[in-house]
């Protein structure tokens, strides 16, 4: 890509539109390139776009990067062409939701949830990775898609290409871009808008998972709850050596508190976890620390184990500070619930997989493991009446997700928009 | 001793009353017989007595035992012989203050203050210790005269018969027979009475502390402020197989709390310490702990350092039990604080002791190393314009104070009460 | 019973049978009169016995009580009229297995195990309690069956009658009576006989459970594996005030083991448990503690996950020992595995239940819930290829197993007799 | 100064060269500019020079800054007009000892230990602080000379420039350019090296430390003697939601670590301190921590304490990994050691310093408070046969040692050198 000229995804088949995004990776909160690619062209297609704080709610974005961080992720997404009428569009807040009336429009409204984000991790740059032997690997250091986000985008996009290129359906097709997934950050916010109330059937979808191209999973379901917290404690420094007394140690603080949060009990309804993945204190080695901070993970089987383990979690924090009478301060950085998937949906993915070329096999369920933020778009469309499912579409991996050689099969992309077009067209 | 008569001192020498008393410890704040013992004798000679809550300020005593251990070592210092005039007098308190006005009671009021507790720990009953050998052990199990308080009781009463003796001196001799100065319980409550606002010079008295028979120390210093800690944590219990959620974990906030106290920061002004020696929780392997009883102590160099510790102590525990959902209950069990010996008083023994038959060296300084709570009746009276000091008298011991084989050279008492006599006469 | 005259079964139904044990509960490795008593009505029936060392694999015991503990067990039970012949034959060792061929003794050896200790908590002893209400409630302060053993041993007995009765089976009885189930302390021993290696099918028995009365359950499954340690901490006691760097604190070691045990992380495959029930350190306050004791027990889903906590346990225990320059010593109390029961013998049970008066409602499985060393005798069968199952007779109990007012409902005892016998007829 | 010319310190008079050296600080181990301009005029005034490793027991070296850091601290000093011939000298280790024989060269051996780096801290930009006004504020971000070294680097060039000026003295001057002083970490490795084997006269320097200028100090002593380690504990990851057993927590490790570090018992021979500046482990939430860092320090008013607290300190870290079956490593940063001043240097400087110019007040002795690692090179004089002193120069100063703002009274640097020379010449 000529860095001069804009940018665009119009003429690219998915394959070329998903490399051109795995070369310029966006983390959370600063998808700013990949939103605004996408908005042009879904543009030209005709959807009405809500890009932005009309995306998401953006007084519930979770775990936001710095002004800093963001000012400087939008000028690169600028410098590296951007149609710059969407990020203005946008202004600091990353999401879209494009919306498309077909036919009469009197059909249902049928929602598609992809997440757009990349990782923060470094991606591999020797000749084992394929990306880097063919000239599509990230450019920019410690950020990669390592998770299969570009290549939900691309599909995103290909569903529409294909709906327009073949008639369409009886309906309104609604798609979310939802940006900030890694780390449960953007699924909630996204789910405080009132974009969801009148989605009749919604479709989540992701690829990979462990699944070999050509497998699908019509309806993963029981992910677990989870939430994350940034945590600061803050005391008063002083001189180890000269006045061990006169501190108020956020270094002793952060030490009870990791004790004791992997203390927390065992629940007998089911699985909780808790770890603290981050901590640092930096000062020399003789002044009693005056700030500590801690990220934290909680989980559980259920929302419920999850809440108790956040609210005993809360408890050891606040005590750790007291107990060396420091200050805390919590934020929540992530959160994601659990969901179940509605069985005409599954049944519908199912019946809609089975005609579409590559496809080998089609599961109806599978336990989801990990936690996924599409959880609130889901629990919202079904507390307001309607249906959903979490599709997994196959895609035979060289590396594990989240790796540095993380990779997908590219024929997955195509068998994805044939699985989620005929689904939607079925609804 | 036959007990079914009354027990009596007079017409004993002081070593004959110190192995009596020797026979009969009496742990604090139970020292009925001790108490009566020395309450008839000094009746007879003519001192007014305050007993009981009449010497202590009985609501502001510390550490008391149970209701059912003091009305058990009541009847046992009836059972002993204890003349039951005075025990009816003390009703459930112990401590004696008796004055009497010698002279035409216009010279100064001076007061001795001696310590009549004995320590909850078993004697040793094999033949190496004299008092076994020589039938003279404690009959009572697990209660022992192993810091010498029999024979400061004994040099108090011998203080008072001297005086007789040997026409008296100018002036009033006020006797403070205190209970429960191990661990720092009985000191504090006497000095909150008025006995000591009108005493013009007080004496302490200690036998032993390292110092050999013949040598006397005209005032020890520097005591180390102390403050020792019941605690208990409450908790709820439940079964830790089938609803480890269910419980708050008492064995959890007494954990934190243990590692937490000892990690309390040192201080730049001096000397701290802190200690748990006690934790008890009795449950089946099974049931999460609903309660969990610890015993603290903490000390300081100054009494502003034991302030600092037992303020860092009170918050560890407190947040220790936050932190577990628990509640906490903490009850002062002892205290104490510091001292300084005044200069004229250092000189009054020093010299009184050079003309007492028996002392061989006469030292005017020596650091005191532990705690006492005279400290609360020399604070008193310096308060109030007073001097003081405290005098230690040299007792060759087989074996280090509060041991199971720790005995006193009786040659000590008559020295003691030379020096002590001799000092009163002088001021 | 008049406690001068020798005690016996012989002549009492089953319930007067139960009553009298209740009134005479003995904990694990004391059941000295439960066990004469059986055996001494065994022995007039024609049972081969084995007695003490014969029984159990006296070296494997798990949490013997203390030789003194023993001696006065003993005595009481000869004092409680005991039979002396089979008191003298059992020695210092509790435990009874009973052989005895029926028929020309061709047919299979078929094992039937029931647990015969009492608990160590008090009984209730108001008029709510039936025990207490009729006459027959513990005469032992601080030991109950609460457990419903007393049941387990007469229905043990009431089989042996009952076969003798009716005319016997055409195999081998063999009648386990095993000793301090309580804690799972008799079941390891017992297994380590091979009294078991010729049974072909075993049955084990419990009452209650949460069924009501005619409920039968063929086969309880999926006892949680556990492990119960004992833990001692020694180290060195110092002055605390005078030395604080001079000892090694047991209670610091203590306190960083009780912290790190219930931070032993969870485990992927399945629920695991880990909990401190008793803790114990008892000094003064101004003394660094040389010595602390802990209980604790950890539990595990599959006896895999329960020996996983127990290696963590053990490096954090020995862990602990080292970083406070401690020793520390563990003994196992207690241990337990899991079983799962053998198609054919659910089968059995099931149909023979369908035969017995009172019997209402038989179920193949439910969940155990708790932990059994039955498991180890269960085991020990299936791999030296034999069959077995753990069987649950319903008894309506007016409170919760454990408890002070838990009871039976006696129509449970010929239920058991009759559901058993008839298994053992049929296999 | 033109970045483009060489560097020197020649024809500047103190005041000059200090304010050079204060606009490019160099932390220890990267001193290369500092020492090569020193080296360079000494070279003119005839002085033998040992460079790098002929200066410093190179492989003793505590707390080495990396390779890379290194080369870059060599690259920029090359770029600061660093003199390279002494540059290439030294190779990548710094340090410097000049040797000069003045007289006959039968007069005693007299060193003098000046140290030379800079500390890791921000100096303060804004015209409240004069070095920032008066523009020779530091160059090098993150690196100030906070703690005067600069001015003791211009006072030992100045005692050389004032006894070749003057006359020189009968006797040899070893003058020692200490590196890497901040941290404890050139003075054991320069105290490793024969250069003080002959040393029979040690004088070593500070500025400031509380007194104002024309104040002198003859002896500093007790300084504490402290040690300060890196420590890594390395585990394994694991994803904390899929298998958290999987794992061997650095974190876990960690905080075990801290709590019981900061538990290491109170020592009755006095003051210790322990403290944990800096704790890093850097990972996402949801991830078992594989690696954790900490920086320790402890210290001891007397060796032996700081032994004590270093012994202490190995166990904990050593058993907590243990605990959390991760591996620990550990590196000495830094170490001092205590020393006592030989009375007759003492004297010989409050003798000289008497008759100095701008000395207004000479006291013999002061506490040093805090921790030098010239007490290496004092101790290894003194166990030579040889006496030292360790001499302070008051420096009035506008802020504490170590903040941003501080900045020396440059009339310290003449009466410093006066004082030192006028020693030397004394001896």
């Amino acid at each position: 890509m000529n860095d001069d000229a804009e940018a665009t995804t119009r003429g690219k088949d998915l394959t070329a539109v998903r490399r051109d995004l795995h070369r310029h990776p966006e983390e959370g909160w600063t998808e700013f390139r990949t939103t605004a690619l996408v908005a042009a062209e879904l543009d030209d297609r005709g959807f009405d776009l809500h890009l932005g704080s009309e995306a998401v709610a953006a007084d519930e974005r979770l775990g936001v990067p710095s002004d800093d961080d963001i000012a400087a992720a939008r000028a690169r997404a600028r410098r590296e062409g951007a149609p710059t009428d969407y990020l203005d569009r946008m202004g600091d807040v990353t999401g879209l939701v494009a919306v498309k009336a077909y036919g009469d429009g009197s059909g249902p409204v049928v929602g598609l949830r992809v997440d757009v984000d990349a990782l923060a991790r470094q991606e591999a740059t020797d000749d084992d990775h394929r990306p880097a032997r063919e000239g599509f690997g990230s450019t920019h250091p410690g950020e990669m898609h390592a998770c299969g986000h570009d290549g939900h985008t691309a599909i995103g996009l290909g569903v529409a290409r294909e709906l327009d290129a073949n008639g369409g359906f009886d309906g309104t097709l609604k798609l979310f871009f939802q940006p900030a997934e890694e780390g449960g950050r953007g699924g909630l916010p996204m789910s405080r808008t009132a974009h969801l109330d009148d989605v009749d059937h919604l479709l989540a979808v992701h690829l990979g998972l462990g699944a070999e191209t050509g497998t699908v999973v019509a309806g993963y379901e029981r992910p677990l709850s989870n939430a994350k917290l940034d945590v600061t404690f803050s005391g008063e420094p002083a001189h180890a050596g000269g006045e061990p007394n006169a501190g108020r140690n956020a270094m002793q603080a952060l030490a009870t508190a990791v004790q004791n949060l992997y203390a927390i009990p065992r629940h007998a309804d089911g699985a909780t976890r808790v770890n603290v993945g981050m901590v640092e204190s930096a000062n020399a080695q003789n002044v009693i620390s005056e700030a500590a901070t801690m990220r934290v993970e909680v989980r559980g089987e259920t929302a419920a184990l999850n809440e108790y383990v956040l609210d005993a979690a809360h408890r050891v924090l606040d005590a750790a500070a007291d107990m060396h009478d420091c200050e805390v301060e919590t934020a929540l950085y992530g959160k994601t619930t659990t969901f179940e998937c509605d069985p005409e949906m599954v049944a519908a993915v199912r019946d809609a997989a089975g005609g579409v070329d590559g496809v080998t096999d089609v599961v109806d369920h599978r336990p989801f493991g990990g936690s996924e933020d599409a959880s609130y778009l889901v629990r919202r469309v079904q507390e307001a009446g309607g249906t959903a499912t979490y599709v997994g579409v196959g895609a035979s991996n060289p590396a594990g997700h989240h790796t540095a050689y993380f990779d997908i099969d590219e024929a997955s992309l195509d068998i994805g928009v044939g699985v989620l077009a005929g689904t939607v067209r079925s609804l």
